[in-house]
């Protein structure tokens, strides 16, 4: 099969589609035809040799796909059933072998193109601010990096969850996009101390910053404040007040979906599907592709979305 | 009324009976006529000034006791009545106003200054270790100075729950103390790091040191593993490095009891009756007292408890 290879560890563009063999299905897995596959910002880190695949997967790049059903091994999956899968890696390639517990349906009413741009950003979304947090009806959230592909989701899903989103973006552009999707506290992190705004309002943090902006985060926290840190953007080490924490009973926690065990991301995925799949198929959660690419130009695709100028999602087509 | 006054200052131990006003009941509020006082770390600090009294709060010193109720106020309990009687403060002293939500029955078979030794560490552990962590069978917990109030009675808690319980104290002694109650791996801090016995090992640590150890308690983490700080006996400040968190899904939260609103309060002592008053009626927990002092004696209780030869706890008798 044909797919995406890393032709040199130090250049992290150096993305060619190269020949190589179709994986093998292990017991519980079934041997997908990728469509399409969603760019990711971990892809760009995974190219980068700072976020390797864990083991026993794929070395091939790519956290989501949708396709078709070409074998279903020992599962009891019919050929030719389309499908949206949430990858440990190997979506950037014609054949990708997924465990059953994380294959999805496609939403209704979606192309195939446009399940494989959800995925993960529904999972991510989904397992930190509804199974993990358990964001309620009047609660305050802030959702850092509200126009990316993480962050368009979270507004969208916490408005529907009945909270006040509060979001910071780079840009007045950026800020605007997020407004039209439902926010209601706009922050240029540029122009603003989000925590000046914010102090002691915060019931819920998504984060994607970590060092740079835990002191801030934490004093945007109310009583019983969750701060929770998906990315790493800013640093991953800093001086933290403990003291901070014990009077208002605040906690911090790290995720990454990609780390899970079969078991819990096969969890996860059963929730999104219960619980968003509906929101997708109804359009109360919308979806935004910026640019769709062929397979073959993956490295372009990461300078787009490198470039800090997407809105939306980059989808690579088969 | 007499109760336990602070003279000076700049003298943690000048604590002197002095005559001094009733306590005014506020609505929900009950007048309980003290018979004994539980001698906490929190009275240590708060003599010390580092633990000031929550906005409302009498400023006398203790933060549980047991009693009669002399005046039910707006309230529909009975003059008479025996109680068990969680605090915010005013603990050494004749009379206490108390919130209704705060009062508890007397464990079945305890006396007044039994139940008086109890309070502070049931309601701590269960609202830690019980409603926020869900403790389960099967599960690792660490409990950092085993020997101590809270310590002992955490042993036991998470036993019954089906926890292998490992501890951390400072003598083969103590460490004798918390094997007796049921502690399945025992750890000098003197001469072992916890966290090399630990590593990768725990579902949850009750944490007493806070900056000091939380390098090492991260590492002693277990996939989803959750660190909850209640005490910072090792200082409030330290570099995180928030990368150790997020491919195991570490959580850090910190909590104290005290700083609870009203209804927290409320809620964390009617789970503490359902759950563990009938695991203490039964002796599946028991308690130790250390020592009985009178009231006047304060001083020499707050040396004592300072001393950090106790094992137990020490009780002020009005």
């Amino acid at each position: 099969m044909k797919a995406i290879q890393l032709n040199n560890p130090e250049d992290p563009r150096s993305l060619a589609l190269v020949e190589t063999d179709t994986p093998k299905l292990r017991d519980g897995e079934v041997l997908v035809k990728v469509h399409a596959a969603g760019v990711n910002r971990g892809d760009l880190l995974q190219a980068r040799g700072h976020y390797p695949p864990p083991p026993g997967a794929s070395d091939i790049i790519g956290l989501e796909c949708s396709g078709v059903i070409e074998d279903p091994g020992t599962t009891g999956r019919t050929i030719g059933e389309e499908v949206a899968c949430l990858l440990a890696g190997g979506g950037y390639a014609e054949y990708v072998a997924v465990p059953e517990g994380q294959l999805m349906p496609i939403p209704e009413g979606y192309s195939l193109t446009e399940a494989a741009s959800v995925v993960e950003a529904a999972c991510t979304v989904w397992s930190n601010l509804g199974m993990l947090a358990g964001v309620q009806e009047g609660q305050t959230v802030l959702i850092h990096g509200g126009a990316g592909g993480i962050g368009t989701f979270a507004i969208q899903l916490c408005k529907q969850l009945g909270a006040t989103v509060a979001v910071t973006a780079g840009s007045a552009e950026k800020l605007e996009t997020c407004r039209e999707l439902g926010a209601d506290i706009l922050i240029n992190y540029r122009e603003q101390d989000f925590s000046e705004e914010l102090k002691g309002r915060c019931d819920v943090i998504l984060d994607i910053i970590g060092a740079k902006y835990l002191r801030q985060n934490l004093r945007s926290l109310a009583a019983d404040g969750q701060l929770i840190i998906i990315g790493l953007q800013g640093g991953v080490k800093t001086e933290i007040n403990l003291g901070a924490l014990l009077p208002r009973r605040l906690s911090v926690r790290g995720t990454t979906l990609r780390a899970r065990s079969l078991a819990g991301k096969a969890e996860v995925v059963a929730s999104t599907v219960e619980h968003v799949w509906p929101m997708l198929s109804d359009a109360r959660i919308t979806h935004h592709i910026h640019a769709t690419l062929p397979l073959a130009d993956a490295a372009k695709a990461h300078d787009l979305l490198d470039s800090g100028a997407v809105t939306g999602k980059i989808v690579l087509e088969v």
